[in-house]
């Protein structure tokens, strides 16, 4: 069965997206450890990102350059963090996370809960800011 | 001054090098959240790992995934997970940790305790996984 970040690659379900290429996509992640956490997500569905040859790796990662870039413009922080975990998911996907203090990359911590209308409004900002 | 991780790529300060080549450097964290928990540093001494400009970033993450590969080849574990915060040392590193479960990525939680012995032994470990 696709994997729920394949079904928002194909449009069977929504999401809030930030930009997307031939081979990876970013959006918002729902359940937010701050403003503008976002997911970058290879279309390819491998479970770990490791796996992903060494090319298809680098193309995903100069895609993630660039929208951490973007988030980084957009909102105000420290800088933008990474975390890939990817044991909740198991197609991988980068967590970049606008950073305020040491301890913002705890996923033990309680999430943000914000409108559809904020989410709509933070994907278009960053969205705005891609190079 | 020179960052701590600028003084380890030259030799002015030890660490546990796992890897090198002419743009980074991997060596063992010295306060590991898990065995196996390694840093990348890129030699270029810039404090935020996206202001790198792409053609080095895109150098640090090859080396990254090279890395990151030998661990998983070393250390018994889920996957390896990737963390970036940086605001410790200005100096951006990648830290590589070998996960067992989702809370493995809590800089809060107490670290590892290992006698230089140990340490030696990993590095050397992971060091002769490099592909």
């Amino acid at each position: 069965m696709a994997s729920i970040f394949t079904r928002i690659i194909n449009r069977e379900i929504p999401g809030y997206i930030v930009a997307e290429n031939e081979d990876a996509i970013a959006f918002l992640d729902i359940n937010p450890l701050n403003e503008g956490h976002t997911l970058v997500v290879p279309k390819k569905e491998v479970d770990k990102l490791f796996d992903l040859d060494e090319d298809t790796y680098l193309k995903l990662q100069a895609f993630t350059h660039k929208v951490a870039q973007a988030i980084e413009k957009t909102i105000p922080c420290l800088r933008v963090g990474v975390a890939v975990i990817g044991l909740e998911v198991p197609h991988a996907h980068i967590h970049l996370i606008p950073l305020h203090g040491m301890h913002d990359i705890d996923f033990g911590r309680p999430k943000l809960k914000l409108s559809q209308e904020e989410f709509e409004i933070i994907a278009q900002k960053i969205s705005s800011n891609m190079a």
